[in-house]
């Protein structure tokens, strides 16, 4: 008797699944580890994997086993019912792009990156105009198709990959609330601030003593540094499947946070990848539930936890021991305010937690319309340097500053701005919940001990992978349908109420 | 009208060659950087890339483009005619074995390689000889279908995929002659050491201090770090490809020629496949010729260039820049001498030279022995230490230190040990000619100037790729052909009439 459907579709995922690690590899290495001169072999083997995934997923073949599989489901447990949803999804996904259209992109996209990095030295939006153009018309092609396969407005088929299962409605709801309260909440909180600054923190912090301490920091937190790395980057970022996951932060001698904050983000993310169920790990279902979810557990262990009177309790005595650090400057009332500053400013990378979403807001009202059309590309700087005028009172002094900050629109990345805010309100509410879920939370963070917040995680984020929707889990795991609510309760509490 | 099936060909083995890249990667990852226990992935992950670039080898679309192409064959320049053949040939050697007997080489070959790793620490080949009985079976499968395939005596059809182009009687005759003299030159050469021993040189080296050595040297040579790296590994080795190669060493603080000798070698490796021609770099005609004259290479680097007087006279400036060292036993001819010295010893990675082609000899007639049935598995740590005794006039202690040292036949690699020695062959050859070709070479060592020697190995052997065999090769580089002449007159020379 040969294989059910089912299993044989479970095979082809396997097969899938490690070409899917090998692609993180070969990122993570050309991030990493690459020699600069390598970049266009590299390019050519990136090519060659992914091209290879695509046509693997778009067989004929998957999708008569799908169709097959689906028409006999009966039998199937929970999660292989799950699973053959995800399995769906990623078919649907990829067939909705031709390989013509992918290759296409491939090569605009490339030839639009090489020219943002020289626009952006130039301060030249015109140098960089062209390219944009061109990737716009392609990812319109893109999102009409998926926009088509899925039933879904083309914007928000883009947005589906990074967000899966949140509508336009969602989304809007929320943002309209953010874009209500934050500007109010950002001007109380400059002139709460203005009155108690905090004393600047400053000095020389040698690379070697600022790894030292991350990885002390990232060996309480429970990453396992035998099933995975810490390196650094220009940009951090996480790379790699769970049983090989590979982290990385860039140290700044000028600033003792940097380092340690990129970590903690990208450990949010790590610990979700490493907490993903293992028993499904080469299957759909046992992947992340998308960039957005990803994005609340890099922010719950960044900004959540890792900027909080708790966790500074816990590193200060750890500054002593690596830096021998003394002074006002480091008692904890004052990292607290300092780690927790906010300022008006033109760097999304840069913001604080408070401004950060506005930033996104920008982005998110910007790519829709030059998506649709009612933006043209040379009108964009204008656009943008309004937009932020309005939203956050600054003005960029030219497009480097401004619309040519972020390189997600050269890489044809439309429709993933929204998942850096939905990450945020997700994180607030989970946040919530696990306070009520975890008590003696703040006691076990200020004593190193983060074993309360990663059980609470596992048992109601990581552990289910992709099993239920992003609405589904959120719902499970708070009670509470997914809302601003509780992002705005936090950033109150946080930046006005809670102030010493 | 559509491409040729040339041409089709031809974009065919650039996926391979991508392919091909990825997996080296992976490798070289796993050997360097990869954290302790994500071995299994790792696994998953190679096997199926290693599949899929089987499947992509074999299937009857390549089979046909091969007829068509090889039947319009007119009109083709020279090297694309050679590309043919070097298509065929992969294509033959993949499709006479068959992906099933490939997967299960693959899983009793892993569960060999933990046995034997378990059986070399309890110097117990009992606790190995049932794997390698497994292993064999497969690799007398394999034998047996690729000889037919190939038209040649099934080990000899092994040997073929390190040493193409080599027959059953090149390798017999060759090892004979050796066979014949080394015996009575290991002898006189002891006796003439003994009279006048090096003064031992003995330290503690740093790490770091090593590297920056060992950089130094690799610059000199011309190992273009903007297109490679240098790292560390347990065992010295040389992953990827031309645009981006990666060499290992290995650094012991007790002896500072480990790493810097091992780095020598491989970087031979690296400048031969940076050597190779760019211009076929992702074809087939475009690849190394073999292992035989890859080892050629590394011998050439680390035996005859490194281990000599205008090596050692470049040399020394630097160690005492980089060590300060001072004393009798760093004085140039003490160095010569410690760097020539020549033991009976029992392992044979750390042999020297003169004894190091006995080390493969025995090994060559026991799998051949193993292979055709002739000795039994059981038999083999007698036979070997018999062997050893009668050829080295030493004994190993155990299994260990005896037919457990070395790691290939776990692997499956039988056929695999010859291309040291036809490699030592091949150099010898070469250096004979290369010295007559580049006048003032000894000079242009001396003064750190390693132009003159790649300029000509770039035009006699790096920049030729595999368009001509390698007995070819050998006749157009040399005017001889191939014997080992050249490595008896060179060891002659070297140990008995140039001593000081």
């Amino acid at each position: 008797m040969s294989p059910s459907p089912y299993t044989q579709l479970e095979q082809e995922w396997r097969r899938l699944h490690a070409f899917h690690g090998a692609l993180a590899l070969l990122r993570w290495d050309a991030a990493v580890m690459m020699p600069r001169g390598s970049a266009e072999v590299r390019g050519e083997q990136l090519a060659a994997l992914e091209t290879e995934h695509h046509a693997l997923l778009t067989t004929p073949r998957i999708t008569r086993l799908l169709d097959r599989a689906q028409a006999n489901a009966q039998g199937l447990a929970d999660w292989q019912v799950a699973n053959l949803r995800e399995m769906r999804r990623q078919r649907d996904h990829a067939i909705a792009t031709p390989a013509s259209l992918i290759a296409r992109m491939a090569r605009a996209t490339a030839r639009a990156e090489a020219a943002w990095i020289e626009a952006r030295k130039a301060n030249s939006f015109q140098l960089f105009a062209p390219h944009l153009e061109q990737v716009l018309q392609l990812v319109r092609d893109k999102a009409a198709l998926l926009g088509q396969a899925l039933g879904l407005p083309p914007y928000y088929a883009l947005v589906d990959e990074f967000s899966p299962g949140l509508s336009a409605d969602d989304i809007d709801t929320i943002f309209k609330a953010l874009s209500r309260r934050l500007p109010g909440l950002i001007r109380e909180t400059l002139a709460l601030q203005g009155e108690q600054p905090a004393l600047p923190i400053a000095g020389k912090f040698a690379a070697a003593k600022q790894r030292a301490l991350v990885v002390e920091v990232m060996r309480a937190i429970g990453f396992p540094f035998d099933r995975g790395r810490l390196d650094e980057s220009e940009h951090p970022f996480t790379e790699g499947v769970a049983g090989d996951i590979r982290v990385t932060t860039r140290f700044d001698s000028a600033d003792l946070f940097t380092g340690l904050l990129g970590a903690l983000h990208e450990s949010g993310h790590a610990m979700y990848d490493l907490g993903l169920p293992q028993a499904w790990r080469d299957q759909p279902v046992g992947r992340d539930r998308g960039m957005a979810l990803e994005e609340s557990q890099a922010l719950l262990l960044e900004m959540f936890v890792g900027r909080s009177r708790p966790f500074v309790g816990y590193l200060r005595p750890l500054l002593e021991k690596h830096f021998a650090v003394t002074g006002p400057e480091w008692l904890p009332e004052n990292l607290y305010r300092w780690l927790t500053r906010v300022q008006r400013s033109l760097i999304r990378v840069d913001a604080d937690e408070l401004t950060y979403p506005l930033h996104i807001l920008l982005r998110y009202e910007l790519e829709k319309k030059l998506l649709s059309g009612e933006l043209a590309v040379p009108d964009l700087p204008d656009a943008w340097n309004e937009g932020m005028e309005q939203r956050l009172e600054v003005r960029p002094t030219g497009a480097s500053d401004g619309c040519l900050q972020d390189i997600h629109w050269a890489l044809g990345s439309f429709g993933y701005f929204p998942s850096y805010v939905l990450g945020a309100v997700m994180a607030a509410q989970l946040w919530e919940s696990l306070r009520e879920g975890v008590p003696g939370l703040d006691e076990q963070v200020a004593a190193g001990d983060f074993s309360g917040l990663f059980g609470w995680l596992g048992d109601n984020v990581h552990g289910l992978g992709a099993k239920v929707t992003v609405k589904e889990l959120m719902k499970h795991a708070t009670g509470q349908p997914l809302s601003a609510s509780a992002l705005l309760r936090h950033l109150e509490h946080k930046y006005l109420e809670s102030r010493a």
